[in-house]
């Protein structure tokens, strides 16, 4: 009798970053990548966001393993989250588990868990899976992806890819293993999307190298070059660079640094002799001798560049004659963090280079004719998008299409939505958990849609509160209601408003306490929040929070 | 003697948004557009922002004119706060001054205004200054720029302008008028760099109607058109296609029926026979008869489409084989909630046509290639670049740069930096007022640092009150501190965390209050926020905003 083969995604798909999957045959779950999310704008407060697993808390002893296909916070961020819960053996790249090692370190972890390191082109039995590790491009090396056979079918999963002829780091993909993959059959293809309203080509790597040659022959002073930590085939180009052009590279912001010592030590990053310098040593050298590679592309507050943008950074303080580049594109939200770090820069006298000005940064991920290649090459019956906003499955699905994968062998799903495979014929099947689980400090999961709704009224116009304190014999007030606000107006110039607001209140309550009808707390409270709500709202127009506060003695 | 002719910007350089200049020379002050901008993500719970026109005030006699360039709100927003503190009259042309005459209406303002209706090709004189209205092609009919004529010499002001050959609504720009007024001697050229950054030339709006042609023709149920509402040659194209392909427009939205409305009654807007239809009409047709043109283009949350893709729309629901097109680009900020919006279309069944994936939509403002064109036909001997953030400016100053134009020549500045001409020289000179005034409610420059500060912490982590009342006789605690918390932690599974943080500060209290000595209200307060906050963080790893509220009786 077949069993089902069943693809749950739990992460990912609807959404940018937090990608998990789990890949069920039997009695036995395979989980796909286990990454974190950063917030939304309207996640107010929220610091992380990690995918809901529920659906799998009851089924932890069943899972027999966790594959990684490659290093980067949004594959493998929560893996210390999901580790706290439960044990799996897990599957990584090198590079992936120096990127790994130290997050579990923090949180005691190392020991306890089972790694296997895996190299591209091994092929490893997991429970009921046969997973087959496949070379492809991404904007990290030893990004993989990967082919599980299973008893009902061959699943290709692309992981994040692009297709690079020209790579700076490492091979191209493998085309030739992509096309006997196609041969052999394909039950189901799942590809990245996230470029999928791109067309064309994702140009390579190796284009940034002439822009950033033109960039250190014609700079004046100092270099600063702002890049995700993890592209370290990108901090080797600049390294390269330097060397060419006679000048040191220092590191800025923690993962810059711990990213480029893990992938130094582990071989991924070859330094040019007397290149990299510290901090420290950059200040007796002449500017044109100087490059800082820092964090901080996407305009992070906390982060490198946006400390030297509002000049507050202790090493970097902008001269006169920098260049400042950014090497990155601005990750959709992150859009007006960034432009506001590009225009104080130019404030504080730097000159900006930043795409689409010059071809500083290429994407990581394939355009529409690399999902076209990757879709020629594995000729799948079945095709699933993941990886993106519903905008970019659907703009896959749209390309699919135009392959000639019919319609109905497409799936278009959001995360907790089963797809389900029997007898080589596939189907949607039913909805499991597949949300959002917010962390915020040190708590995962207390923070939900009531919280983010308060932060968000609080945002808006503030809180006013009024302190009340009620005579229990006489049932008349003692002393008179106390006002406390903020973010509602600004106090030093509206004691005026809020002594008036006192007074409606003490005003409003002593004729509700008079006669000898006494009144529950609560219709006080009801009370309190109606007058001070109108007053405010005929004042100021603005609706803040109120919050009374009757205390009875 | 050779007075000296002053360019104060006052809105409009560094950001984007409130487009705002005074020009002065001797005595007399023009002041050219008076616009708003609408908040970015961090100026919390801010409603609207307006120039800075506090250098104006004592000087407000000295207005000879307001000049407004065309009928955008980033170019009219701010007139009626304008007009409430000083009068002077207002030069515009038909469109814009219909939809300025509403906005003045409703503040009582429109009868004591004096308006002058202005024509392109007029030559008026307003105080000491000539002004010429010059044919520019924008993102609205009607859009003027301006040749000032001055003593000290000639300045030519661009408005938001693109150059566009096929106009589909009004004449090209008077290209020769341009190379006329260059020939003369161009002093000052102050031209939008909105468009800065985008290498080559802009789109022709003609060039939307064969998408639109195509769309229309494909599209096997209703469809449903998002753009803004003051693009009335786009509405223009949206009605003669409907007509062309047998349907019938529905407006929906405040702002798209409004505008329609006076652009229909001022003859800017020809609408063909029995194609416009009530919302209510629309209920009675078959769904390959329909278009809905609606707001939201931006994503904003009230907009009708928004609450289309929220299925909160009173007369709007998106029916399987809609056809949904955001006929817009995401102005800088909005692109999250622009992206929200496409996939909860597409969550609903919608099939979603945005740019890039088809040309529906071209900006209103000059690309490189048309900027180049300004600068060569116009020739002027100085050049400084105005509406945009810095970083536009900057690249429309290397643009102006490349063509020959000296660097020394070229005035990049923020708003309040007065540029001054004097005997065909100019400079950079003294700095005045020119930031940002708040609109937030009723309340208008209220809300300033403090306020958004305090609001930008109760968005992260919400607040904690403790309420503590004090016996003055015995010095003692009069019943259990009260905890108040929102934005913080889930109330519900919480009261354990929160009762124990009221037996901190009640224990913390009644040691401080043991013995004779008596403590100031201020000293516990302070030893409160102590206790709390650092209880509350090592609870949780959260910051909430802390206040107590310690009464004696």
């Amino acid at each position: 009798m077949s069993e089902i083969l069943r693809i749950i995604p739990l992460g990912g798909l609807g959404e940018v970053g937090k990608n998990m999957m789990a890949v069920e045959y039997g009695q036995d779950i395979l989980i796909i990548d286990v990454g974190v999310m950063f917030p939304e704008n309207d996640m107010w407060g929220v610091d992380l966001v990690i995918p809901d697993w529920s659906y799998l808390r009851d089924k932890f002893d069943r899972v027999v393993g966790i594959v990684i296909t490659h290093g980067h916070e949004d594959h493998i961020g929560a893996l210390p989250y999901l580790l706290q819960e439960m044990q799996a053996p897990v599957y990584a790249t090198r590079l992936a588990f120096g990127f790994i090692e130290g997050k579990l370190k923090r949180q005691g972890l190392s020991d306890v868990t089972e790694f296997h390191t895996i190299r591209i082109g091994d092929k490893t039995a997991i429970g009921a899976f046969e997973v087959e590790f496949l070379a492809m491009n991404h904007s990290i090396p030893d990004g993989v992806g990967l082919a599980i056979r299973t008893p009902a079918g061959l699943i290709v999963h692309s992981g994040d890819f692009k297709f690079d002829y020209t790579p700076t780091q490492g091979a191209s993909a493998d085309f030739g293993r992509l096309a006997e993959l196609g041969r052999e059959g394909v039950l189901a293809l799942l590809a990245d999307s996230t470029g999928a309203e791109r067309p064309g080509f994702t140009p390579s790597e190796s284009e940034i190298d002439p822009v950033f040659a033109e960039i250190f022959r014609q700079a004046p002073g100092r270099i600063i070059i702002a890049t995700f930590s993890s592209l370290i085939s990108r901090v080797q180009q600049v390294l390269n660079c330097a060397a060419r052009y006679g000048r040191k590279v220092a590191l800025a912001g923690y993962s810059m640094q711990e990213n480029a010592r893990i992938a130094r030590e582990l071989g991924y990053l070859q330094v040019p002799a007397n290149t990299l310098i510290s901090l420290e040593e950059a200040r007796n050298l002449s500017p044109d001798q100087i490059v800082f590679l820092v964090t901080g592309s996407q305009g992070e507050p906390g982060a490198a560049l946006a400390r030297i943008a509002r000049g507050r950074h202790r090493d970097i303080d902008i001269l006169p004659g920098d260049t400042v580049v950014l090497s990155a594109s601005p990750i959709p939200g992150n859009e007006e963090g960034v432009a506001r770090v590009i225009n104080r820069l130019f404030q504080r006298g730097a000159e900006v280079i930043y795409p689409p000005l010059a071809q500083v940064h290429v994407s990581g991920h394939a355009s529409q004719e690399e999902q076209k290649l990757l879709l020629a090459l594995t000729r799948p019956k079945y095709f699933i998008p993941i990886h993106g906003e519903l905008r970019h499955l659907h703009a896959h699905a749209r390309t699919a299409r135009a392959l000639g994968i019919p319609p109905e062998n497409i799936f278009i799903v959001e995360n907790g939505m089963v797809i389900e495979f029997e007898n080589g014929v596939g189907r949607v099947g039913e909805r499991v958990p597949g949300g959002y689980v917010f962390v915020d400090g040190s708590g995962v999961g207390d923070v939900g849609p009531a919280v983010l709704r308060d932060r968000e009224a609080l945002a808006r116009d503030g809180f006013v509160i009024a302190v009340v304190t009620i005579d229990q014999a006489s049932g008349g007030l003692i002393g008179h209601p106390e006002i406390v606000s903020r973010g509602f107006v600004y106090l030093r110039e509206s004691s005026d408003l809020l002594d008036e607001a006192a007074r409606r209140v003490e005003e409003a309550l002593e004729e509700a306490l008079k006669g000898s009808n006494s009144r529950s707390e609560r219709s006080l409270e009801s009370l309190i929040r109606d007058v001070l709500g109108r007053f405010l709202y005929d004042e100021t127009r603005r609706r803040p929070m109120i919050l009374p506060v009757v205390t009875s003695m």
